[in-house]
């Protein structure tokens, strides 16, 4: 069993760390901290999990303490990784980080999206960004600190990846109109995210200057062995859980010439043996519903007017492929488990 | 590994038990009917079960293939196990029917309010009301045949049954005000269950005429020994899945001295070993999501002015402890597993 | 035109008086404050309102210049209008407040009920309770201090008057569950009223403890001419707008024997007159979203088993009949206008 | 006052239409038909309107009776105006049809989207489509037959015109990524339309194949002067109303050094005038809520990195602008009335 500490459980993505824990037959959660709420108990908060951590309490941070953990996830605001990761690691301890603290290689141009100095630049270069299909498993088995993508950078990131690294497409010019949940903003009082403001009605949100824009053409960089240009405009849907990725890109003239099957089959081939994509038939719509609560990222291609532009669908659950479920698929691949151990439940559906 | 069967399984309640069925370590589901869709591939229908399910397709009702299960889920409209059980049973295999055709004892009264008459009275003798809480679990094992209880009917009787059994409330004037979300009425293109129809809307349904409303006096008059008086008022609630039952009960003359921990105590010691019930502290107040997914009913006590007033608070997922988790929970006593077997997957929240 | 005041107005009340209030013909809003937010355009904050109030800005509250309006609307948290009416009464405006502050004529009451002393009680003796249809309208068209009712009251009040003042029913034993919107909450970022705890959920709050309790029994108490006794359960239910009342009550001996028909009759002959209630046929239910942004009250009656207990549904639209909409019509009432003026625009449905 | 008829008046628009011409000073409906529901009271159908149509009755369409109105609105699905427009216009009685079967102007084109033979191809010369701020409103004021736009067709033609007048975009390579709430699928009893099908959830639909592209393309080449090139993409959106069009444009070298005062201008200026077009500040994010109920659409131009890609937010509700709500903006026109007599409430927030 793999002993395990959350920093900061109170939020959603903590709250379904446990959830998903719950159900892990290698994990044991031994630790939870929370500084608003040391003393409480997990189940008086969450009722959901009332049975499933009957003796488990929030507890205020402690280095030592949490340095008798195999593991520690961070589901933090940003900045707090950065205070006390060193510190973890000098332990021993492997560190799984939530938060956007080690997702940004370039410590000046996090500070610059973020608005504040990077708080731990030294460990960069250690940092593994944690996105399994993309990323070497090797590397993510013997890292000490991974970084797990943000929601949005996951949906984008693996509905481009097979086009870009294959060449086939304009690496400019790409548009990612995005659509997330409610709960991607977070289990804090904001005002924005009532249900009487955020319900029955749709907008777009921070264009051009959210967040997660460095950090998916950071990863779409990566990919396609060069700089590409990204127009990212995400969007505050009236739901709980989901991203739905409406991802459009232009073949280059060398490539017009690929038909659907070719498309699709560099997609099946690319996707094949990764149980946590789930490539859907050319032309289908997949619905964010259909991965409530489930690992999966679920993929679909289209052509409409059969010219140059291709429109790719792409679908999470923000909270779990885009957090919390994907922070334990890198932990399994730490451990040396199965990637999937524990995060197979289908979906709620309806 | 038990082989089971599933007729009529393109309603809500046949992909929730395809859905609980796939994490259930001893079950495998080898054949699901559909006059309308047979041979459409079960994946194609819910994208949620894709990679569960790969080779499973509707089919034809065929009771010979069905008569090679160990058991068959009927997940019908009302009428059809009536027409088919016997047939079945013949053969040798068990039953677990979770229309209403079999949880009425009373051929007559069955006719009344469902308005055909009753198609197989032979078999009401045999019948077992599969409410595992209430009934004797040496029954439900040794079934051929098992009622599932209705959403309401479940969420009911568990909320009022160790006050009757005990004898300290009054047996008429009882008040039973629910709240269901929408998939209770199933998956059928009616008017009615439109998002635009049922949605940012409350009302009340079926005021005094709801055909659950003799499965429950039937249930509360066994558990009172007497018969029962109730009103029972449906709501809709925009909302996908969940039922929210509020009951309102007098304390007979006799036992107006009993204090707020003598009643939870009541409570307490009745579902002490049941795992699928969750008692909260006094004066709790449950939400619906908090079991979304699961198989709980979670309930919690009130006595609002200290009057001789008592609030029952009783809340479950329809989907779930309301239809397919309590279907597999009655197939895990006739099989000998656990009764919670594979139904322990904690509420999704948020 | 009537120069309208307001204060407090960045909440949910204080939106829905400016947006009914663009509608009106005879009202004209010349000052509206907001500590917190002075100095900022009011269409600039609630863009729904763009083009009809381009010159308005919210204001620190000035008592010399509200006491140039002929009536200003307290749309505040509780005590505000405490510390600040009689000032305002003093130069001759007239004052109606949607807050608590003046609808228990019992300070003492108050007091124990909002957990701190009462900030005008020599205000109490000349506060008209402002629920027209019960109150007599020479007694609001006089008033210099109008307390606009709750919502929850609001819909119970209407629901039951009729068979109070006939002394038709018990006066003890009535039980309220009621069903609000998320609305009801107010404008302020709680975390119970996120789209993601208050979504997809339903939940009773407040059980035998809500503050609108002593409201709803001071006025059944009046029309009953006795203390009634009640038991009122509120519940939150996933929608913006809307309170939906299911009422329960008990004919008592002498009156077992009404009819349907004569039940009927005396809400048809109370209501007759009234343009903001709207009585349904026997037997139906009434829609919240049928009220939506409409200052109806929409009443149906049930006796379901022909027994002595009878169902009542009550619905409002919580902002509006239920707060702004029926501070106008009492404006309406002061001013000599037609009560329902500007007021009769049909819900919005779907 | 004009006296109105409308055919086909039980679906949303319908409803829509009868809620507001209920406020409208000069309209008054003497005549609605529905073959379906003939002899049913409106009132009982739509008890959002109980109150303002008592003695309206659904009857059987006949063009006697529709001829003596002043106008006759088409609330129909596609070939029923085909079939009765001629006849109509015969008795000197005008058309607004809300359907599409006199957009296109191109009569094979619609029989290859709409799968059938166009009914009236002699109509389609006169047929004026009433989109206001883009069409002369001579033409309008003269028109027998009106072709009210799609919702999807207004809210991108609305967002893109200026641009395209002005010819300082490109015609090819134009993406309209479209949100539209539920209600755009219409008050028929469709599974995806189910609250539990479309509820908490999102994806696109009929991508390259929705049937507003050829009227959408019809209207930007206009416009623009010459053939546009579109890739329309739409999203099925749990909500109930509005759309949220996002337009993704590029500048022309030549106008590439446009900086945002210029293009913001264009706008402005573009839309002065225009009563039912609301131009949002630079960089804003309208809410479709903020147009709930009401006739604007509301427009923002964002230019995300500074590059050549234009970013333009349109939003309407899809039953108001976007269908019901411009029908009268039309009607308004044709019989001298100010644009938007009674289309002025503000939208319903929250």
């Amino acid at each position: 069993m793999v002993k395990i500490g959350i920093v900061g459980g109170t939020g959603y993505t903590g709250v379904e760390l446990l959830r998903l824990l719950a159900q892990h037959p290698q994990a044991e959660v031994v630790l939870i901290t929370s500084r608003s709420d040391a003393g409480t108990r997990v189940e008086d908060m969450y009722p959901n999990l009332r049975g499933h951590y009957p003796d488990l309490l929030f507890s205020e941070p402690n280095v030592e303490r949490m340095g008798q953990c195999d593991v520690v996830f961070f589901a933090t605001p940003h900045g707090v990784a950065h205070s006390m990761a060193q510190a973890l690691l000098d332990t021993g301890t492997r560190v799984i980080d939530l938060s956007a603290d080690f997702r940004l290689r370039d410590a000046d141009e996090w500070a610059e999206w973020y608005g504040q100095p990077h708080g731990a630049p030294e460990l960069l270069s250690e940092a593994v960004y944690g996105l399994p299909e993309l990323v070497d498993h090797q590397r993510i088995q013997q890292a000490r600190l991974i970084a797990v993508p943000g929601c949005y950078p996951t949906s984008v990131q693996l509905g481009l990846a097979p086009l870009l690294e294959a060449g086939w497409i304009h690496t400019d010019g790409i548009i990612a109109d995005c659509k997330s949940g409610v709960s991607g903003a977070g289990r804090t009082a904001k005002l924005g995210s009532l249900l009487c403001e955020a319900g029955e009605s749709m907008k777009a949100y921070s264009v051009g200057c959210h967040r997660h824009h460095p950090e998916i053409t950071q990863g779409l960089s990566d990919v396609a062995g060069q700089a590409v240009g990204l127009t990212f405009v995400p969007h505050l849907t009236p739901m709980i859980r989901g991203i739905h990725s409406t991802l459009y890109v232009r073949l280059t003239a060398d490539n017009l010439k690929r038909n659907d099957v070719e498309i699709q089959q560099l997609y099946t081939a690319r996707y094949d043996k990764m149980p946590c994509v789930d490539l859907m038939p050319w032309g289908a719509c997949p619905e964010t519903r259909s991965v409530r609560g489930s690992n999966l990222c679920r993929i679909a291609l289209h052509r409409p007017q059969n010219s140059d532009l291709l429109v790719i669908l792409s679908v999470i659950d923000n909270l779990v492929k885009g957090a919390s479920g994907q922070a334990i698929q890198n932990m399994n691949l730490m451990f040396g488990f199965d990637e999937s151990l524990g995060l197979t439940a289908p979906g709620l559906m309806p």
